[in-house]
């Protein structure tokens, strides 16, 4: 029987072209979050089933792979459900295990400690084109700082980065988790009720505010309370800090002094500090899908792409979950995948970037003249260049135009 | 209920010191190995349950970690076995991946196909001291090349990156499977026991000759055939190739005349082509565990290390059982995990080789003063230095402590 030559349903294979992009952003990602201070670290890709099935992956759960148990743990009889069977899944985020990894390992950790990962993560997601279930996330996190220090150097490193890998003209859209419920409780809505309002709310970019109301009237808010929160958005439409003051004072005392000034505090910080490229706007309709989210909330958007390729927060509770004590959070991630699939949509190709050689050895060269050659190629090696060595196919001209294809632009040949 | 802190039993958190020397050598690996024309890829991490259970991985298989079918696929009632519960797992080696990939992707890959991996597998082996069940490995693999060009730059570019990576005096011992089987035909021992023996032979380094022929003895080989077959290794005892011509001569019909002009081949060539800094030799006991072996076996040993760190060999059918035709294949593994223990030992730390730039600030700095630190910071950072901003602790002299050792050997104090 013949073995199975594709991938399992919905993983993929990376071929030698989109390797080599992926590693040189990767590279860039190290290089750039280095300059900042972030340190890298990585956990493993297993973690504890309590851990993944906590709810503090929202969707997420619903996606785990899950591991069988061993040995005598695995009790095939009479099993009621699958969690009888399995006490790991595979991760499905880096936020999850990072919290995890700085409460097991904080005394030896620098306070703050400031995280770059870069892992695989895993989603058990409906197949489709150009998502996968098994794919790179890439997050830098800082933990201990409940400053907007934190805030304003997430923004600002990746920024940067961006700005590294090629991109740019992009729009930093910020808010605060709790700019959301105030506006909520302004409006009147009870507090059970938020969470739900808020994923209507986070449509607005798509159906706009009048779509937005005939939904949550559907939904049955009243009409009242809706129309009072919906006018609130009215007031920020050019994303500046005075609309955001103006938004403060119309919700009083819904809303503690200190978010204006926190939110305030890195918009301002932010705007003064970065270089160019970039637009800073307050967006009360950011929502940001993760309920641990805490209090500020970010997105970066590319105007070349549409969509945002960045995204973030400050979540101060995940830590104590393990901890039993907080610890103030907060992370961005960025898009790894996307700004891949952008490059290579570009036609951007990393093998040839760089000048190689390949030697064309005629098929009966052996012996000493076979050994001559090779210690050509090892000098130039020894001199910091690429060299394949190889025989001469068949069809030479075909094979010269590969080579030249994977960036062996100098092609040098040998016969007997 | 707390979560738990620690990672799942046999795995491990690496933290940013081992982290960096990671990283580093990764670095290495792409830079030395690209410098012979190897280009990376990548497989999925989780694989077809039959794929992993195909007997090429011999031990392993017995070391799988399964993953649990989801939906309406998982069947609770009148489990049997548990491979009714799964049909995917996670990869315990590079090699079987990498072939079901060429099978796949063969018509999109250059011919000869030089791969490099770098890529997390996992055993469920019982823990250990040092052992891990998800550890990194490093392969380098020639495919569609059945030259004696695929073992002599496989070896002169471990080398040359062994040497990269502070290692030297190693060496390098050769032999081929069928050398083995031709030895063991010799003795007078029949094809189905040949297996068996080599298992016994490969104890050779351990116990000596006088011990492995005890062992032979015990389990019921004859001891004409064991004196038979063991006075040909002392034939050996300088690992040259006269050494090697001796033995064949010895061996006579029994090994194919292919084979001695193949590994004499191999040894000329990279014994004139190679630099310095390693012994290349001859050892007709080196067995390799892995049955898919079918012709030049090696292994790499460092006289610092005192055991091998890398190893590999030529098995030319593995890709068969994807293709359901033969593509020749060789490849060669670094002990990845055993150079970072070794460089983790040595103490050496990679966070300390570039000069890094802290800025510590009082804490109440705030406002335009901290937007002009900050600044700064960026400016430097621009310039492609390192620049940690961060408020000062309230232990500063330890705080101070830590940094050095962190590399921060520049440190800037902003007060109010």
């Amino acid at each position: 029987m013949k073995l199975v030559k594709k991938p399992v349903t919905g993983m993929k294979d990376i071929l030698p072209e989109e390797m080599a992009i992926r590693n040189e952003v990767i590279g860039k990602v190290r290089e750039v979050y280095g300059r900042f201070g972030f340190t890298e670290i990585e956990t493993p890709i297993v973690e504890h089933i309590e851990n993944l099935s906590s709810n503090q992956g929202g969707e997420n759960e619903k996606l785990i792979f899950r591991i069988l148990k061993r040995g005598e743990k695995l009790k095939l009889d009479n099993v009621k459900d699958s969690s009888d069977l399995t006490d790991s899944g595979l991760r499905y985020d880096l936020t999850l295990p990072l919290s995890r990894f700085f409460a097991a390992n904080m005394n030896e950790l620098p306070m703050p400690f400031k995280a770059l990962q870069l892992g695989n993560v895993f989603r058990a997601d409906r197949p489709q084109r150009g998502r996968f279930r098994q794919f790179m996330q890439c997050d830098i996190d800082i933990l201990g700082d409940g400053s907007i220090l934190a805030e304003t150097e997430l923004i600002l490193a990746t920024t940067a980065l961006l700005n590294e890998v090629g991109f740019s003209g992009f729009t930093v859209r910020i808010s605060d988790r709790r700019i959301l419920h105030a506006m909520a409780d302004y409006s009147g809505f009870r507090a059970e009720t938020h969470d739900n309002l808020f994923i209507f709310l986070d449509k607005m970019d798509k159906i706009g505010i009048e779509g937005v109301k005939e939904e949550l009237l559907k939904a049955g808010y009243a009409e009242e309370g809706v129309d009072k929160c919906l006018s609130l958005f009215s007031l920020c439409t050019e994303g500046s800090i005075s609309n955001l003051e103006l938004l403060s004072g119309k919700l009083g005392d819904s809303l503690d002094g200190a978010v204006l000034s926190s939110l305030k505090g890195i918009m301002e910080n932010v705007d003064k500090v970065r270089g160019d490229g970039f637009e800073l706007k307050f967006d009360p309709t950011l929502v940001r899908g993760m309920g641990y989210y805490t209090g500020t909330i970010f997105e970066i958007e590319a105007m070349e792409f549409g969509s945002s390729i960045a995204g973030g927060g400050r979540y101060d509770g995940m830590v104590g979950k393990f901890l039993g004590q907080e610890v103030p959070s907060c992370g961005l991630s960025i898009g790894f995948e996307r700004i891949i699939t952008i490059l290579l949509e570009k036609g951007y190709d990393a093998r040839t970037q760089e000048e190689k050689t390949a030697f064309l050895l005629e098929k009966r060269l052996s012996g000493e003249r076979l050994s001559d050659i090779m210690k050509e190629a090892m000098d130039l090696r020894k001199g910091g260049k690429t060299v394949l060595v190889t025989y001469m196919a068949k069809n030479k001209k075909f094979q010269k135009e590969k080579l030249k294809q994977e960036g062996y632009s100098d092609i040098k040949e040998f016969f007997d």
